[in-house]
Order: structure tokens, then C-alpha cells, then sequence
């Protein structure tokens, strides 16, 4: 099988990121990259670690360039998906990498993005409960923001499983890649070395609706987020902190017993064994999730702690998980299952 | 006036920040420094920042040595500061930078530490209610560990002035010197360098009772605490994430009137102009700390952010301006109040 | 004493540094601080590490704004002092943190920075021979760059002693705050942690002339200098590597003892003892440098190795060292002779 | 085609890279992995970041267990691999990432090493003139040194051309990595971070033989060196600049053209257009090498830049790609050709 397939945004970092994991996908020709105001210059310009691919030219984002594909990536800041994945053909798949089709609810859509809905697409988690059954076979998929991807994978199972209250609180360490390559002052290196910083904080983050509605779905009851994000001094890796009061009778074991099950036939995610915690540079570069989940007895909750590289699991690596999954190829085909560590 | 300060412990980051502080101190003269298995050697080969003092000889631990000064600090694992501190005499001022006298309880104590209890010493936070009366002239005194400093600078005004259910959740990202200077692969430069790791999740960290104890004495009542530490690709720093519920009829204008007016004449502290946020570089080497609160009114929970340094106003810095109330100098002396930064 | 200071471009990073530093000077008043299009906006958007002047409004850098000072400090981008200078009185000392005043030669000038030769100015390195004498009780100082700072105290002693031969090899890696806080792709933290680049290869950066002449100067003969600027994961810090071919008949003991004679008496300046080497954080923030020479007998060169921090001793901490001159303080007033490590 | 490989030395830095490409490598099937006292433990517990190999269990490095593979590597601290070597069959493919082999001249290695020569083997950098060839269908390889594959790939050219005066100077920056997993308090996180340091200055890394041998062949007559290690705070890459006195006559034109002739038809080797720089970002976990070349005609200078990851085509990449040469297959086969950037 070979499908061809265009990015819309390959100049920025999620775009960077399907490149690399495209390059080396078996089943993947590249056809068309696009850019904005950076149509006109060469990949080796924005990706100087793409070296296969350096000489190729950015052309405009513009339809005429995105059709004839089998597959369509879109890299793009939220707003400008609907418009373009409208005018695609139905039987071409369309893999939206930004926000633009993942919440259900048009009202949180609107308060959340002070914008009309798009509309609501297939959820890029196949790991979430019903979730890989929807994108089977799927022509039009949403790839999940990188905080709701670390975050669900750490409580949904635990909600699932109906072991937490429907009250939890998150707070996820990112990488700067997570905010893209906007030029603004407190992305400098300068500022970012050295340095933790809060952001977005009171439920501020606009992935907080997301997160609702993954562990709400996974709980089957409304639950309440209490999201802080956190600037972290590393270009990718997202760790993310979790927990929620325990349900009455909770024992250490039955929680260990509910990750396992959840998690026993999936390929990236790895709930480590006891005494091991995650490390984003575990996973750096991989599509893979690292898993540990603990029980404090004195405080009466249940902690997850979840690391992920932000632009692979996080973003791209899912977007490819999932385009396998809607070509019916083995689910981990030209995904990197090791990090590249130290 | 001048006084005599001996260091035990001096080879350590501890006490190479002690070090650095008491340089610029207008009321210290450097007595002994003191180390174990690098007694004979200098000053420099463990600090190569403190030109100064290059080429000081550190001497053995003993009591021999540390006679004889107004002011001893100790910067030594936990379990050794008893023994030391028993034979000194009583007017000598003691300031201990280890855990063995900072927790009320003995059975916290032995649970947690596994020893017996060293007894309870003032408790070297002054910002906390009622602790500077207890510093004042104090010739015993315990700093606080790094984690509860910024915990505790961030919740304790909340749970003074009523405002948040006894039920706290603390994600605190450190630098690693905050795990000090022993020698394991999981601290070595390219295994921390580009990650982030979890670690003491569950509850497992022994800054916990210490935290428990500080904000149950701010709320008068038993609260309990959900406390993450996370390891971070920085030398120095802390940034805690804090949250609890809020009690009924919180607003957010309560919850920023009751933190005013705790940290109003509080010189090391800074509460942040809203919509600004607390970055640990910002505190780079300071006694500073710098502190956001946020009400997230979907989760009904107060947020509170706190940003210092773990080697300054975390441990060196607290213990500097302890020795500023005991000798009743002003607070500030000889402690610096901007961070280096970018 | 009490001088009264103004800072034009306030917003910078080397303005930063000149605030911080100048906070903690017992002889400074803080006047006006300015900025271009940061006018309007207060100190502690910038530098929230400068928290006792965080509401302090910049104003716009104007004639009117900076006159009556007793000092002017220019932190501007090159091009723009001269204008200020000129209309500025005789006995106000204008301190310059930019490059418009270094260069002795016009025509030097005019080949590496397009434009007219507006002077030039006592030259800020008091460490280099004969300079410290035109800087007492001068009333325009030229600050020097960071680079030949580092490259100069490097390699001047040698040339000054006659060991080196006129060729000039330097590599000097630099943290990414020297690059100011200009909004570039590669200055964005994602881009350059974890990361070394090379740039202005091959004798292209414009601290190359700079460092010819201190160098011909010292070696009262041209010399020839082959310069490698490198960008390093770090915010703050500067590591020259420097060498050239011995002189017939150096020997490591000469080699030492020239560069013992040259900084014995240099408050700033530290020769480590044998087998130790710089490391910039052992200049953190300090106003030092740290410096060791070997002899290389195989490769017939010298090679010098010395550490700044690029802000610090590397722009503003020269700039007050310069001050302290102009006004005939004792050299290290306000500087802080320790590093901030780790 | 299936080999069976086993690795000594796989608790390591090396060790961990080796496994990480021979997973993703189609025809190696990994036999026993050893490692001297950390035999008994798993995989995971050295390397979190190898997901599929985590409970693999590490056997002890003795003949018995290394014996029945089609090849093995050795990733020893040098000096233990040559008794390996000896007893393993001559058909046995054994490939050495330590330093034994790497010297032809006994006397250079006694003095580096202190210690008896074991011999000479094929030297494993097949983009040295000479070098495939006595790659392919070897059964004995020496890996190269980190540096003296950055340093040979960025000068060889201009000496096998013929148009670099035999007098090098290269400084070269590199991650923590490189120092690999000895615990040292230097190499800790809180050292390292934000720090560059000198060390092995003026020619005592023991690299430094390795260097002049490779650039002396190219040359064809005897080349010294001056070669200053730099360690920068980044866990893996290397950036090595490189210069040497151009002969009379070189141009620029000249100079592209060698390099552009040494590496038109090498698969791991960018040489970037101009005006573009190297960085070891664009290398993470890649096999290929980025180079680019100026002349400084002030100072007469060839300048080269190379930029590599030490433990990719610095170490484990160069062993796989001599593998795959020793097999017959293509030299890519299994070798990531992109880096993981941001």
C-alpha cells in the first residue's frame, strides 16, 4: 500500500514532527507541504534536522495545492481547519492536529474559543474506552490537544473503572515545543532555561474542556478539572500529575489491577512496574506514554503520573497512530517505540 | 556588631549557599568550616563560585572545632544535628538546616524518619503566623525544608483566613540540587538534563508531615495533603502548584484581600499584580518568593502558585534571615532581593 | 557619595543586568529608566526578578528624559549613542554598553558596521595594560563586548609578555542571553536547548575587529585572530578557548608566572591553581573571570581558557566596575565577587 | 538475512544506543546483553527509554555468555576489550567501541594509555579516505572516538585535498553523555546545567592521538593538533570547530568543492548550503554528521564546523554502520537519517 499524503503547516513544530515520523513510514508518500507566510522556502530552512527532505519547497496553503492527496495532515492554529477539511473530498482522509473538531459540546466549543463550531470528529485516543472502534476506517479524525492526551491516559482508566470521584486535579509540566514557534518574549531561550514557570492557571487553558469531556465520558458522570499547566525548561515532554480522591474501598491493588487491564494489549502505553516512575525522556521522540499510578492512603487519593512527548504521542505520533488505524495497517507501523535516551 | 559563624557541613550545596551568603553579610565573620570526608580539602575544589574564600581549608566535624563560635549552622544529613547541638552551649546560636528539629510530633517523626525524635526547635518560617515572635532571639532554630517553604508561603494564608477545605493537593517541581550532592545515576547531568521525572508519589516524601503540620496550624484544624514532588531540568528553583477546595462564598476579591494582607509587610515576598505569573528564575539566588493566586470557579478550588529558590529562601537564605531576627538585626540585612535573571 | 543614574534601554537584557546590579551599589540613586516601544510599561513586566522596582514606569529614551543625571548608562542597540552623547554635558558620565565607541579605527568601523565612526571612547577593560588609568575620572567609557572581554583577559598577558605568536585562535561558546532579547526562530527556548550552533564562522561576527585591537595593542604588533563564535544551551556565560603558537622557548612555568604578574593585583580576575578550569557558573551573575593557561608542547601552543558571565562581568558588571573608576570608588563597590552556583 | 548480537556493555551510555538502533535494525535478532556489576538487573532499570526490552535480564560479561553470536560488541571501558577479542572465533564480527584498536602506532598508545598495545583493527569511519573498504566483509572494527569522528569529518577533506597547512586547532563542545554514566560530582544535573567548562586542556584528552593519526593519513604527512575538549550542558551532540592555515591560493570555491567532492555520495554526511550553520539538534539520535566550511581570509583560515551526536554516529551508529558494511548491507540499513528536533 502506498498513500500519499499533504501537511498544511509543515513549518512548524507539530508539522516538523509528521515529517520526521512520515520519513519513515512504509506505507507513506510525501506529496504536498504547505505554509503560510513561509510558502516559498524549503524545509531545510525550518527543519534543519530533516535533512532527506531539505531542498523541498514550501508551497501556499490553498486547496487547489491539498486536493488530489489520500491523506491530508493539518498543522494549522485553530480556526482554519473546518474551512479547508469542507472541501476535501469525503473519501480523503483528513487528520485535523489542532483543536477545531475535538469537543462534542458547541457550547464549551464557544466559550472556550470565542468562535462557531466547527463540528465533531472521531477522537484521535484509540486508547480511550470505545475510542479506536470510531476511527477505524475514519475519513476525518481529531488528534487530541497533548495536555488531554497525557492527563486521560493517566484517569481514565481509574474513572472507568469507577474508582475516583468525579473531582480531579491535574498539573502538567510541559516543554516549550507545546506552545509552537510563536516569537514572543517568554519562549526566548534566555527566559526559558533555568526556569519553571506557571501559566494559564484557575482552569485558565483552553484544553481544560477537553480534559472534561475524556474523563467525564470515561467516568460516565460529570467531572469537575482542576488544570495547571506549567512552562517547563526542555523542547518536548510533557509530565503530568493526577489525581483524585478515591472512592470508598480502594485498595492499591484493585487500582493496579484497573491500569492493567486497561492497558495489557495497548501497544505505547507502558504502565511500569512498581517502584519505577515515568520520565519524559524515556519517551522523547516515541509515540509511547509512560504510566505509573500510586495510592495515597493519608490523603485518601489516587495519584497518576503520565509522560509523553508532547509533538510525537502528543500530537503527531498520534495523528500517524491514527491514519494507520483508518488505512486498517497495524496500529504501531513507523512508530518509534524507544525514546531516544539519555 | 560581628559575629562569629562556623559552618558544618560546608562542602555541600547547603552550605556552599550559606557560604555565599554570609560573604556579603556586613555582621559575619567566617569561623570554621567543617565537612566529613572532605575534611583537608579547600574551598574551592567543592565551590569554585566562591573565589574569595578559594582557599580555606575545610576542617573536620567535631566539636572541638565548632566551639567557640556566637552562631553554628548546620547543613548536615538528617539524624546528626542532635547530638551536635546538645553539647553546644545554650547561648550559642544553632541554626539547623536539616529536618531533625522542625517536626512537633514524635510519632511523625519516627514514622517518617525512623529514628527517635530529636526534639522541636522555632520553626524557621517567619511568614507563617506567630513564627517571627519565636525567632526573635532564638538560639535554637529549625529551617524548613525547601518544599514546605513554598507550600506553605502558598497555602498558609488561605487556610488562616478560612477560605479553603482541609484538603490539599501540592505538585512542586524542583531543580535537582535540591537533592544535594550524592552521587546516583538518576541525578547525572545527561539522565536529568531534557526530563522530567516523578518521584515520592503517593504521599511518599518526607517533606509531607511538614507540610501537613504548617497548614493544619494555619487552619486550626487537621488538613490533610496529596504531595507530588517532580525532579526538573534546572539547578535550582522551585515552582509549587497548590490547591484546595474553596469553602462557600469564596470570590476571588476575598481570596487576593486575604493574601495582601498576609504578605503586605512581608519584605521577601511578592504578591504578584494579577494576570502575572511566579517563574523560578525570577528568584534565581534571592530570599524571595513569589506567590499567584487564582480562583477556578468551575472546580470550585483555589489555586496558588509559588515560585523561590530551594538553596536560598528555601533553605540558606531562610536560615540567614532566622539569624537576622535572632540577633535582631533587620531581616533583610545581607540577604539579596532580585534574582539573576534571565 | 550619592550619584544619580539614569539607564537608556532600560527593557533589555543588559539594562536588566545594570538595574540588578545598580540596586545593590550603595552610591547609586536610580533616575530615569527608558525604553523605545516598552515606554509606558513598568520594570516588572520585564524583569520580574527586579522586584523592589517592579512598578516603576519606563519612560521613552529622550534628551529631556535623560538629562540632569549625574550618569547615563546606554544599554541601546548600536547607532543610537552617538546622537545621545554628543548633546549630553561634558562632565555627565555616559557610560556606553554598545559597540559605537570601541573601535579606535574608522575604517574598521565602517567595514564591520556600515555606517560613520562616531569616536572613540576610554576603553572599559581595566584589566588590560594601561587601561585603567584612562578610565579614572573619565567622563565617557565605552563598554567593551562580551566576547573580547573573555578573548582579551584570555590572551593579553601572553602578547603583553612576548610568549605568543601574532595568530590568534578563538572559540568562545555563549549563552543565549548575549544575543539579546531580539524575537528570532533560533533564540526560541525549543530551538536551543539541548542544542550547539555555530554562527558568524569563518570571522564573520563583529566582535572580531574588537578583539584585534586589544590584542595588537597588547602585543604592540597586528595580530591576527581567527574567531568562532558558538550559541550554547545556557541562559548566561561565555567559555573562550584560546591559542596561538609559543613564542621559541615558552615554558608552562613562564606562562604562569605572566599571567600571575598580569592579574595578582585584579580584584576581578581569577587565576585557578593548577588542574582546575573555569566553568561559567562559577561566574554567575559575579562580576569575575575565571582563567587557566596550559601549554600545549606537542602542538607547540598556548592555550587559554577563560569564563565569563556574558552580562555581568561581560557587559553591565563592566560598566559599574568602569563607574566605580569614573568616580573614583573603590573598583569593586556594589559587585558581587561570587558566582551564583550551582 | 538474521544475526544474532550480542552487546558487553550494556548497562551504559553506549550500550543503551546500541540497543535502541539494533531494535528498529531488520536483520539483528539481540542475543545475550552483559554488563559487569550491574549483571542480574534489567534493562529497564538502565534504559527506561527501551519499552520492548525492559524485563530483558542482564547476564554477566564473560566468554561463556558471549560466545554463539554472529557478532559481537564490546562497550568496555578500554583495556578489556582485547581479551575478549582474542578467544571470541575469528569469524565472530567484533566490533569495539573502546579505544584499544583505534591506534596503529604502539607507542602513541603507551603513552595515552599507559599500558600494553592489544592491536590495530579496521577503523570504523568509512567516510576516511581508504577506510570502507577495509570495512566491508571485517570481521574486527575499532569504532572511532566521539571527537575524532567530529574532527576528522570536518577536517580530512581539506587535508586529503591538500589545502590545509598541517597545524589544527579544534575546540569541541560536547554533552554529558559523552563522559558516560561514572558517577562524578562534576557530572552531576545541578553542575552541569547552565555551565560550560574546559577540561584536557592543552592536548591531554586522550582523543587527541586518535585525531592526529586520522588527520595525518588524509594529509599524508604528519598534522599536530590542539584539540580542547569543552563540556556543554546538553546530555548528547557534539559541535566541533575546526581550523587550520590555508595553503596559499585556497579560495572558497576550492574549498566547497573538496568537501562537496569528499561527501557527494555519503549517505550520513550534510554538507549545508551556505550561509547555514550546524547544530547538534538536527543530529539527536541520528547517524548523520552536518558540515560546513568557511575561509576567513583576514585570518587565512580554513574554518569547519561539524556538528554529530556523540552516541549516534559519534559511537552506536558508527558501530551499526560498520556492521552493516561487514555484512554487505547497505550502510543506512536501520540508521535513523533524521534527528528528533525541536
Amino acid at each position: 500500500m502506498c498513500v500519499r499524503a499533504a501537511i498544511a503547516g509543515a513549518s512548524g513544530y507539530a508539522g516538523g514532527e509528521l515529517l520526521r515520523l512520515l520519513l519513515s513510514h512504509p506505507h507513506i508518500e510525501l506529496g504536498a507541504l504547505t505554509a503560510a507566510s513561509s510558502a516559498g522556502t524549503t524545509v531545510g530552512e525550518h527543519h534543519p534536522h530533516l535533512a532527506p527532505i531539505a531542498d523541498v519547497v514550501l508551497q501556499p496553503t490553498t486547496l487547489d495545492v491539498l486536493q488530489n492527496h489520500d491523506v491530508v495532515f493539518l498543522a494549522l492554529p485553530h480556526g482554519h481547519s473546518g474551512e479547508i477539511a469542507n472541501v476535501l473530498p469525503a473519501e480523503t482522509i483528513v487528520i485535523d492536529c489542532g483543536a477545531d473538531f475535538r469537543l462534542a459540546d458547541p457550547v464549551a466549543w464557544k466559550r472556550w474559543y470565542q468562535s462557531d463550531h466547527a463540528g465533531t470528529w472521531p477522537y484521535g485516543l484509540p486508547e480511550l474506552p470505545g475510542a479506536r472502534k470510531q476511527l477505524e476506517k475514519a475519513t476525518r479524525i481529531a488528534v487530541p490537544g497533548c495536555y488531554p492526551t497525557a492527563a486521560s491516559l493517566a484517569l481514565a482508566p481509574a474513572y472507568q473503572a469507577g474508582l475516583a470521584e468525579p473531582d480531579a486535579v491535574i498539573v502538567a509540566a510541559s516543554g516549550t515545543s507545546g506552545a509552537g514557534k510563536s516569537l514572543k518574549p517568554h519562549l526566548l531561550g534566555a527566559e526559558v532555561m533555568g526556569s519553571l514557570s506557571a501559566y494559564g492557571v484557575g482552569g485558565a487553558h483552553r484544553h481544560t474542556p477537553e480534559i472534561i469531556q475524556n474523563l467525564s465520558q470515561a467516568a460516565d458522570e460529570p467531572v469537575t478539572v482542576s488544570f495547571t499547566p506549567v512552562l517547563a525548561p526542555l523542547p518536548r515532554g510533557i509530565l503530568a500529575t493526577c489525581s483524585a480522591l478515591a472512592k470508598p474501598g480502594v485498595t492499591l491493588q484493585k487500582l493496579r489491577e484497573a491500569y492493567a487491564d486497561a492497558y495489557r494489549e495497548e501497544p505505547f502505553v507502558q504502565l511500569l512496574p512498581e517502584n519505577r516512575w515515568p520520565s519524559t525522556a524515556a519517551t522523547l521522540g516515541a509515540n509511547t506514554a509512560q504510566i505509573q499510578v500510586a495510592l495515597d492512603e493519608d490523603a485518601g487519593r489516587i495519584v497518576v503520573v503520565a509522560a509523553i512527548d508532547n509533538l510525537t504521542k502528543g500530537t503527531a505520533g498520534a495523528a500517524v497512530q491514527c491514519l494507520n488505524l483508518a488505512l486498517g495497517l497495524p496500529e504501531t507501523t513507523g512508530l518509534p517505540m524507544t525514546g531516544v535516551a539519555p
